[in-house]
């Protein structure tokens, strides 16, 4: 006998954003664990916090690295790795003891979430459920009220951390195109866009569904870098 | 003062993933309309039973044709467009009566949807809010626990009416994939997988997160038509 492991989707921002079924979860069980940045609540602890009471019980994985090393690298890569089996065997303590866990996620867990990294290491011993999510980028182009792809359009969701020659590769054979991940990346993603004739089309959204959002033609934000929750939406034509 | 128009996501079936966004707002407007094939109760229409009571008004658009008509004809083409023609001017004489008016939609409502032909008669001339929906993919891969895509892979979103060729061609150059719209073009899709090589990895899955979920490995797959609600993944690698 040992407890679930319940991964919630919560939306991108907007806490009515999260669907009936994380709600009801979230209500009905003790232990939430999340991710957050150091020095931040964590975006998924805060959509959660109006469904949160005091019988609630809480669980932080703080990254221990953030963007100082390359991602690419061997050092990065065995920091994150580590962090994940330990963030993994917390949870399994609990659920050894029959314990349920939810684990809180931003948008959408299965896209490009930090979850899948514990489901991995859990899937194969526990029992383990996912609810899906309102992605960032759903948020954001109903936001912008930006009809995506119709009829025999196609999407391509890409990331922003892509080297140039691969974003300007891929661009060239999209219709429509999400890019995430900006932060840095804003600079090298303007270029892909320009190389390829798009920019103009480009709409940039920065905190989809929050009070803070903030929605422009790419051509119009004139910073140097983006903010880490913001995603750039390119519609079908 | 006019009413205004809210287009609702209520996403791939489970009526628990409706966002309490999209409950809140079909609970306190009087009049909702949906799509729906003749003979048929409607997608959205059914999702919402349980949010509709005695207060609430219907709006039934039913489609004129379905597929006995190719989509690129003339005649396809005239006869929708004038079947959203007269769904949107029902819809306006209400919003000029000053009555708010829900659009219930299957998934997400800008992705592949039909409410956006509506979006795009009213939103010139009335007040829209689009609320987003967990869309069929999300509710597919997190069914199927499937990790979609990670670190820097990239997404792209078919739809199966594509030619073979084009399929294939966009197949070649995809990292995971999510394929749309089955149906008769089940053959097709199994065809161009088999020549990109993608085959093996293909998970098929029919009616997710509904009653009547099916999900197997495409080649597991042996009927030679898919059913309407159907869809294909591919994870990214
Ligand atoms: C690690 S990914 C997680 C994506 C998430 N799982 C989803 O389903 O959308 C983080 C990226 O999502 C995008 N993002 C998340 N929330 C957002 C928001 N509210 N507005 C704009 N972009 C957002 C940004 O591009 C950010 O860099
Ligand atoms: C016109 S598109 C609408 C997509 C929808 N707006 C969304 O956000 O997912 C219809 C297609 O969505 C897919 N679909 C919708 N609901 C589904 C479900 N519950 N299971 C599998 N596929 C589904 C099928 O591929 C179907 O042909």
């Amino acid at each position: 006998m040992s407890g679930h492991l319940y991964i919630l989707g919560m939306g991108p921002g907007d806490p009515e954003l999260v669907t009936r079924k994380s709600e009801r979860i979230l209500r009905q069980t003790t232990l939430y664990a999340y991710f957050a940045k150091k020095g931040e609540v964590g975006h998924a602890r805060k959509i959660a916090d109006d469904m949160l009471s005091s019988h609630h019980q809480e669980l932080r994985f703080e990254y221990p690295i953030t963007t100082e090393i390359p991602h690419q690298s061997d050092e990065y890569k065995q920091t994150i790795s580590l962090f994940y089996d330990q963030s993994a065997k917390t949870i399994e303590q609990y659920l050894q003891k029959n314990q349920d866990v939810v684990l809180l996620c931003e948008g959408d867990p299965l896209l490009y979430g930090s979850a899948m990294y514990i489901l991995e290491r859990l899937q194969p011993n526990y029992t383990t459920h996912i609810v899906p999510g309102i992605t960032a980028m759903s948020g954001c182009w109903s936001a912008a009220q930006l009809p995506i792809v119709k009829y025999e359009q196609t999407l391509t969701v890409l990331p922003a951390t892509l080297p140039l020659e691969e974003l300007i590769a891929k661009l060239r054979l999209c219709n429509a195109a999400v890019i995430m991940k900006m932060g840095r990346n804003l600079s090298k993603v303007k270029q892909a866009l320009q190389e390829t004739g798009l920019i103009d089309k480009a709409i940039y959204i920065e905190r989809g569904t929050q009070a803070a959002e903030k929605m422009m033609p790419l051509t119009h934000y004139t910073e140097l870098k983006a903010p880490y929750f913001s995603l750039i939406l390119i519609a079908g034509s």
